[in-house]
């Protein structure tokens, strides 16, 4: 494990227990043992769920698990393992995937339909679901109200801190709580982007309504965050609502004007979090905004910013501390949306450094310079073309990326 | 300048004479002084020429001349500097070129609309053409039949060795030789992939068949490499046909059979180039081949092959020796191509370690960590959907690379 990255929130917030809600972690020696590897979570009854998945084509089986599972619109228990992703496990992963839900539903007495799986790790080893055994009925017993720093410990891998985040918001005339865990480090882009990642909360929200908040919220958070451009076979994001705070009015549509301020603080709990992702971006030494605006659309600049994120030579350059803005006219370049290079117009922080086309001859590169030593960079360009906006997170590209990915497995 | 990559080929190639074309190298201070940074070839009337240009928006100004110059089909001069890409460089970019065109039409006593021209260096820096006065004079009185090497060696920028092929073939019944200099390191992938490289041959082939000619052998040779993912703004291959060949055929169309042998000596010339420029991608130490089969097309092939060939995470993993072939299922299943996770094999060298969607159980993994040892490495991909075959060059990522690049600029 490395030391904590530089990029780290100062403060880790306190995080309220959630009604309804009860977690338990232990060590099933998935992978190590006696480290901390598994977090179970119950549920009250009557809890919905919604979730978004990992694009890929080759879907771990617990991806596969959850995605026929989230039909059914509700959840008793989440098993979530880290040492193994069980993803490229053939029909043992399914095996795997369909036994560990019947040792959760027999621990927890619900259907193995109402149990959620998310797992991290090592791609393409099998996943021995025997390990659970006993351990799940043990933390079962013992699971309890509030410890979420417990289990955002539980689900970390390469991470080098715990992602929490929380928010309250008014529901009708109840005050509802938000609470998400998240784990993230490398093999991260859209598509979605999120690693694995949790939220919980006591609003009573029914599971076509909470599917159709989360979908939306997720495009401008964990959807616009990258690390490495790489998409994981396992990326899951799940959103657990109990409806046991008290008085809370029951909702039914996503559309419904009282979730208003509930929206506003579910999707700063996905925001805190994401950047928190990128924060801790394997080997990240700077947390790096990038802004597009006067593109043809948002589509159009989600993709050019995206171009500019994921280009390994404008995130060695920020590692290097070098405002190398040529290598930003390269990544707009490539990106294969509209672009004219005579209108563009780039920043580094409040610097302009390119006008319409050529280097802003007024520009003060000892400020510059000075301005690139910080943690956090904002770069931004503007195309001229259109009203198109987007803004996506990510972080340099270091040495110790290569590092630690380069004997990550071995 | 870095030592030579561990994967430089043996042997320099001998660069035999082409008739028609005469070479001079010189220093015209561009970025230091003193350096080697001008090439200027010349051509005899009646030189052909055919081209291939990167597909940034945001192209060079170089790039944009040859574009438009290529319209006319015929070519007396081309001169290649290093130092500065003369790109983002807006008005006076245009200028620049304009004017470097006018001198060489000077020195040469050509049009300017006959002059071709190419750099590499820096982006955003205004290119000071006034450097060039002189200078092309000096270098059209010296210019010489041969001195490729010279050549070669005058448009290297962070290349740790100089690229040169050379191929014969009859045409008609004559023998005509082709031979090609390239300069690559990194901002290297398709659409085009060229960086610079020149090609020259004393065959007689019209501008319009030598450009189909070209056209069609640049998708497996030159844009199937890629180094870091990223797309110059400066791409540019050139190829100049004297047709000073005694006795050789006036061919005016592509499809002309008498080619035929021409064409394979022809595509040699550009598979060795492009081989050689992922044997320099910036801090390079191992050559990677990444074959693709069973896709449902060519093209589908190609993009999961890209897929997997810019993948960080794969790159570093090979860097490291690591046979992690989790990550290439990884890569495959974000392609957003047709993938059927449980038909997919992978073999590392001629090991199969995995097999319809899971892990290969026979496979040695002692032999397979060995093989990761070599320094040429090929990672094969059975996708068992049809029958779309690719392949393409890539290297590892290393540390190395993100030294070369934190700190190119500055």
């Amino acid at each position: 494990m490395s030391s904590v990255s530089p990029l780290a929130p100062k403060h880790v917030p306190d995080m309220p227990e959630i009604p309804g809600v009860r977690l338990a972690t232990g060590a099933a020696g998935i992978k190590y043992q006696g480290r901390t590897d598994v977090l179970l979570a119950l549920f009250d009854k009557s809890t919905s769920v919604a979730g978004v998945l990992t694009r890929s084509k080759c879907p771990s089986a617990p991806v596969e698990w959850c995605r026929a599972k989230l039909k059914g619109g509700k959840a008793r228990a989440l098993v979530v393992n880290s040492g193994n992703a069980n993803a490229f496990t053939g029909k043992t992963g399914r095996t795997a995937v369909a036994f560990t839900a019947k040792l959760a539903s027999q621990a927890t007495g619900c259907k193995p339909a109402e149990v959620f799986l998310a797992s991290t790790g090592v791609i393409g080893e099998p996943l021995r679901a025997s390990a659970f055994e006993g351990v799940l009925d043990r933390l079962a017993q013992g699971a309890a109200p509030g410890r979420f720093l417990d289990a955002a410990k539980a689900i970390m891998t390469t991470d080098t801190f715990p992602k929490m985040a929380t928010a309250q918001a008014r529901l009708g005339d109840a005050t509802v709580t938000i609470n998400g865990i998240a784990k993230g480090a490398g093999m991260i882009a859209p598509d979605m982007a999120t690693m694995l990642s949790f939220v919980f909360t006591d609003a009573p929200i029914a599971a076509g309504a909470l599917q159709a908040l989360l979908s939306s919220s997720v495009t401008d958070t964990f959807n616009a965050v990258t690390i490495d451009g790489d998409t994981s076979t396992s990326d899951t994001l799940l959103v657990f609502a109990t409806g046991a705070a008290p008085n809370a009015p029951k909702i039914s549509k996503a559309s419904d004007p009282r979730l208003k301020e509930f929206r506003k603080a579910f999707e700063s709990v996905l925001a805190n979090l994401a950047e928190q992702v990128a924060r801790d971006g394997e080997g990240a030494r700077k947390l790096v905004e990038i802004v597009v605006e006067g593109a043809t659309s948002k589509k159009s600049a989600r993709r050019i910013a995206m171009s500019i994120a994921n280009s390994p030579l404008v995130k060695t350059a920020i590692a290097g501390e070098d405002a190398n803005w040529g290598r930003v006219v390269m990544a707009v370049g490539k990106a294969g949306e509209p672009a004219d290079r005579d209108r563009l117009s780039i920043w580094f922080g409040d610097t302009r450094v390119a006008h319409r086309g050529a280097r802003d001859p007024g520009y003060d590169e000892a400020a510059v310079s000075d301005y690139m030593k910080a943690p956090e960079i904002t770069l931004r360009v503007a195309l001229g073309l259109g009203k198109g906006r987007d803004r996506v997170l990510t972080c340099d590209l270091t040495k110790e990326y290569v590092a630690i990915n380069g004997d990550y497995r071995s």
